[in-house]
């Protein structure tokens, strides 16, 4: 839809538009809070499961104890693919990079019959159980190996460790990832969640939702880039070299990674508390490393650009922690993405519980109409 | 992100909201009129070919006959599917409603190397040029039979049908086509424009772009539901039986299939055009019956919402030419979308020429941060 000329005041980015109300999550910007449904993620974190958290948001309460066992029935129930879903992740090429394949096997579960519109919560809970189901089928054949069943008795996140590598996980490291599950499991009108939003508005269905979600999360200004904080760890080296490798990539006039985020005008409370979660599981070097590169840079920021106040985001600590959890580099943006299933879910409920067509105006600066069309370039058949 | 309480007024549906500036499409929504880079769809559909309006929406202004010649071979060179495309086609599972597996196949394509940031014309080229050749494989496959060899000698809506049928297709059913799709390459900002400018917005690719437009394009609200309009002529049965027929479902209340549209007060451009289009081409009685529905159903909801001007919109002649060129209800939509990629393309090199991430705000209205978890919904392990 265009307006000739700007029927309004132009927003390119929509950052100071409300696109509608939500009761899910509220991001705190100036105090650096998060919470969902009522609860702070550090509360959360300390005493919650992931399964209850993705409970609390699909259904907007914590889990009763009859609750969450229903809800971890329901994801086991969804761990074990349909067979016409077995058959698309057997015939998918191989050779994507993972969070296409992810996207292209949930495109090709959208078969019409499964899921429909209005999403339901059972979709919900679906979503979450089998993206990491297919992810790491993916991965297994793309190394030329068998999809791993999954086993019944083994929480959400031991099963997405397990699925990958074929061995019951380390405990600490699914409490690590079970943390960086419950801080990523929404944050708000964020681009994925936005454009899973529009999507819904059409009446189209939660698999299209996500598929979108997904070609949204690809984009380095929004899940795309975690991985190059442990590149830039590698290439720093030492805890020692820290304030000198700092010092000259901001000469050189080169963004550090891992820094900033335009919805907090203070600490990301994803990396504090990420933060505290590498301190238990980190190698100590890889961690005495991160802690130097995050002073220098914090305080190089500080003296370059005064009153900025750029922290760690979530993608520094989160790219710590990963690696402590054994997830090779090229799984950190899937991995963020199948932690996400359940904020996208909840939004999918949200927007379909109270529709309106998503659809804003563009004001046309372009020619004025009415020109004719030039005989040069006129149709000769 | 999620500010506490409405920070400013709430538009749901961001109506009144101007996301950003274009040049790309004017839509006169009091009028009735639609042009494309200053030229009315009118003129275009009169002078122009579809390969014709791909280069004025892709690079802004006719082509001269040169460009038209680069043009057309740039559609050509890309037609024949690089082989790790054409794999994908063989291996994705039969089955799936063509608007999904269309879907799939593009979110297929994104192997990371073909498709990047910022997009290019080139890959818009490659858009328009794979899209009908991966639909119309997939429908080929689906009935048991090998996709077709593109030849090299046929115009770009001539090579759909063709691919679709293994017949060089009548003249007149290519006219008729063709003007359907330069009536519906582009339509502003329309749910799955938006959707694809916000994928594009963090900076991923027009596959990506692509993939969550097609999410949107789905639902019925937006491009899901015309060959409901070949269903309700169907029911109609004839002509005679027209102001019963719309009697009887307004008394029911339900909804009369193809009038309306949020962007226009008056009639649809397109539905104006696409009459005449389907004057020239559909079987005397269908067009007779279409008028008889199109007379009664305008009248009737005159009477019962007088005010409203409910006027036949894109859908409803669309349906009426579609039959006539020969394609089947399920492939109304998908073929919406094979035309709206030259749309899609454009827009995507317009958000990445001057980019901004779209994220807009949400007026946090649940339950206030700070509660404590409960003690039955504590984690055990």
């Amino acid at each position: 839809m265009g307006a000739r000329g700007p029927a309004g005041p132009v927003d390119k980015g929509l950052e100071h538009v409300v696109m509608g109300e939500s009761r899910i999550t509220l991001v705190e910007g100036e105090t650096g809070g998060l919470s969902y449904r009522g609860y702070s993620i550090e509360e959360l974190v300390r005493h919650a499961s992931y399964e209850a958290v993705v409970h609390l948001l699909l259904r907007g309460a914590p889990p009763s104890p009859s609750e969450l066992h229903d809800l971890e029935a329901g994801l086991r129930a969804h761990r074990t693919l349909p067979p016409e879903a077995a058959a698309v992740l057997a015939s998918v090429p191989r050779g994507l990079p993972p969070l296409e394949a992810l996207r292209t096997l949930i495109s090709s579960l959208g078969d019409g019959r499964t899921f429909g519109y209005p999403p339901t919560i059972d979709e919900g809970i679906a979503l979450v159980a089998q993206v990491p189901v297919l992810l790491a089928g993916y991965v297994r054949r793309n190394q030329g190996l068998e999809p791993l069943e999954p086993p019944a008795d083994i929480g959400h996140v031991a099963l997405y460790l397990y699925l990958l590598t074929g061995r019951r996980p380390d405990p600490a490291q699914v409490r690590a990832l079970e943390s960086y599950f419950i801080l990523l499991a929404d944050h708000g009108m964020n681009a994925s969640t936005f454009a899973l939003r529009v999507v819904l508005s059409t009446q189209s269905d939660l698999l299209s939702g996500a598929t979108a979600a997904l070609a949204a999360l690809k984009g380095p200004l929004h899940g795309g880039a975690p991985s190059k904080v442990s590149d830039m760890l590698d290439s720093v080296g030492a805890a020692e070299n820290a304030e000198r490798w700092v010092a000259a990539a901001l000469a050189r006039k080169e963004r550090l990674m891992g820094f900033g985020h335009r919805a907090y005008k203070t600490e990301d409370p994803r990396a504090r508390v990420l933060k505290q979660v590498a301190r238990a599981c980190a190698a100590p070097e890889r961690l005495r490393l991160a802690e130097a590169v995050e002073a220098a840079a914090v305080a190089a920021l500080e003296r370059s650009k005064p009153g900025l106040r750029l922290y760690t985001n979530v993608e520094f600590y989160g790219a710590v922690v990963l690696e402590a959890a054994g997830l090779p580099r090229e799984l950190f943006t899937p991995t963020f993405a199948v932690a996400r299933t359940a904020g996208w879910a909840a939004h999918a409920l949200e927007q379909a519980a109270d529709n309106r067509l998503i659809r804003p105006e563009v004001a046309y600066l372009g020619d004025p109409p009415g020109r004719p069309w030039p005989a040069g370039a006129a149709r000769t058949a």
